[in-house]
């Protein structure tokens, strides 16, 4: 059994679960931070696994262009390529074939586009995506998918629902064909843009195909967070209760809650691990930014109720003079920190549901948290 | 008593020594990675201390300028600011301000230029690189200095040595008025370029002044490998031979043994880690280009006799993979790698220094290693 869920709290839809994948389980809900080309950007694999992490991701398309399938196939896959034996949800690069790839044109069976690299042709099809991921071995697969903009036509929005569903079912059939050999498990991806009924349309096509789970995609790319709200409200409540659900792409405190509290169990961003290249970090009283000239002569550790390894040892006035300088140990320590931090909210958001105090906690939580950015510490 | 030697080699000038400092023995001959601007670049504080690690390079033009020396004395020093309870040695930024700075001016008592930074006006004098020096609590202080380059007249070398040995005897002054207080060590840098008279000279100059240590400078600057030989061991050998010898900027095997073998007892370069930034690591046969084609499926370790934390982990594929999508994770790597093998590298020497058998180990080292840059595997 891939998952199972282990208490669904009273005050909410919020849940906790276990997900049962080939390299270990996997509380959830649980933030899978971003490792694009194999690494999780600034940080070691063992430090990973520090921070009890045991689910990051891969995206399929840039593993495709760099270093290509055959060296991965050759080191034995992308786990032994990498040196990293917990699980990888590998994402389809969907959404960078159209928003990287200079030019991409959908035709017959899939999508031709040109590499952002080196300008070269490829064609991807949602059954090539699935045989990628088969041999980058990852744990969780995600099929070939159109992400749409906000703000486009219903007519577009629907003809990229209609590809996306079609695509959906090469990918659920060419899985079916594999799986006699191993292979992970494939999710669906809901899309449908901000159109209510499309994405009731997308899920019950998706659902038909009877998926181990099922993602929410398209959201958190622009539009406002009340907009944000209502859909993720409205896809989530029409996922299978039983299956693992997974809202791509989102990674702060307040996009994290939302989720938790409409059942959503898996999330991604680059958000924590990119800030920290961007000199900014968590903490409970909201994102400190070491740009700010207060920071200059502030010897408090980064967050001071945080207890990582390395809010026990630096210090502001340490960090932004790092920054300042350019130097990489500013975000090796920085990337380190924040993942700390969100995996030690993920933990207390698992541990207040369990308590039926999910809604009390977040409350508890945003009484500190400022979350406008424009409030920076 | 600041140093000790425990053995001399039988079969050359190089001698085991211990030198007590104030946060610590360090065994000698030892290389002191470069931590210009109070981190050594790409990799954490743990990791040095990891590496057996106990003496590190800082810089007081860098560190005058940024962080600046009140943001450090508000910290409790350097130790404090960045976090390092193990010795920290600091050049004084002589040879910085006359390579760096985009304009400057010797001048009564001390030197005029401008920050390569923001082009603001400051002025350095012997008395003030002292105090700057006793403000970041140095182990081992160095003083200002004039280092010049390869192929100027002699007439102008000994302008330079004459300003070096009076900034010398100033540093001293200032320095023995301080000590009352508690100070580090302060070496006395040897200059005179390339002209053997006025290398003499400069020594004779120093050792009046009965300094701790002795260091020879204006060595590895661009001259041929055979200039550097014939100055370093004429120098070398004018060394009071109970004080600690230190072999400023340089790093790689071929100049350490040089330099060991000649008598002396410390060296720093960036090398080692800045070719971490460029995609370059040491191995026993070696250096190894991360930049090379043939590393593309190449799945041994860095170096395959190598027994490193990063050797026992990662394939050089993966590594060529991170330097080409210009991952963090690529310098971090190899930057602990490079200092582990140098660090090993002055251990086996240690080592066979005391066993009596440091010429025969240099030869069994270079069977293997190839020297040539050209040849890197």
């Amino acid at each position: 059994m891939l998952f199972s869920i282990s208490h669904v709290a009273e005050d909410s839809k919020a849940r906790n679960g276990i997900l049962h994948l080939a390299h270990g389980s996997v509380s959830t809900p649980a933030f899978m931070p971003v490792g694009t080309l194999g690494t999780v950007k600034a940080i070691f694999m063992e430090d990973l696994e520090d921070l009890g992490i045991n689910l990051i991701l891969g995206n399929t398309y840039h593993l495709y262009l760099r270093p290509g399938l055959e060296t991965v196939a050759e080191a034995g896959g992308l786990h032994k390529f990498i040196m990293w034996d917990k699980n990888i949800l590998t994402d389809s690069g969907g959404f960078q074939v159209f928003s990287l790839a200079p030019f991409r044109k959908i035709e017959e069976g899939g999508v031709r586009f040109r590499s952002h690299i080196d300008g070269s042709y490829h064609s991807l099809t949602p059954e090539k995506v699935v045989e990628a991921q088969k041999i980058l071995g990852s744990d969780i697969l995600m099929p070939l998918d159109i992400c749409t903009e906000s703000g486009i036509s219903k007519k577009k929005a629907l003809e990229a629902l209609v590809i996306t569903s079609d695509w959906a079912r090469k990918s659920r059939d060419e899985w079916l064909k594999l799986k006699e050999n191993g292979i992970g498990e494939l999710f669906g991806i809901v899309q449908g843009n901000f159109y209510m009924d499309l994405r009731e349309r997308s899920i019950q096509e998706l659902v038909e195909l009877d998926l181990p789970g099922y993602a929410i995609g398209g959201l958190s790319v622009g539009e406002d967070f009340s907009i944000f709200r209502e859909i993720l409200a409205h896809s989530a409540g029409l996922l299978p209760v039983e299956k693992p659900h997974y809202l791509m792409g989102i990674g702060t405190p307040e996009y994290i809650f939302e989720a938790v509290e409409n059942g959503m169990d898996l999330f991604d961003c680059v958000f924590p691990t990119r800030i920290a290249r961007n000199a900014m970090a968590f903490t409970h009283s909201g994102l400190l930014s070491f740009r700010r000239e207060k920071n200059t002569r502030d010897f408090q550790p980064i967050d001071v109720d945080c207890d990582c390894r390395m809010c026990r040892k630096y210090s502001r006035a340490y960090l932004r003079h790092l920054y300042k300088s350019k130097e990489i140990l500013a975000p090796m320590i920085t990337t380190y920190h924040n993942l700390y931090f969100i995996q030690n909210l993920m933990a207390k958001i698992r541990s207040a549901i369990s308590n039926n105090s999910f809604i009390s906690f977040k409350k508890e939580f945003f009484g500190r948290y400022q979350s406008n950015r424009k409030h920076s510490i």
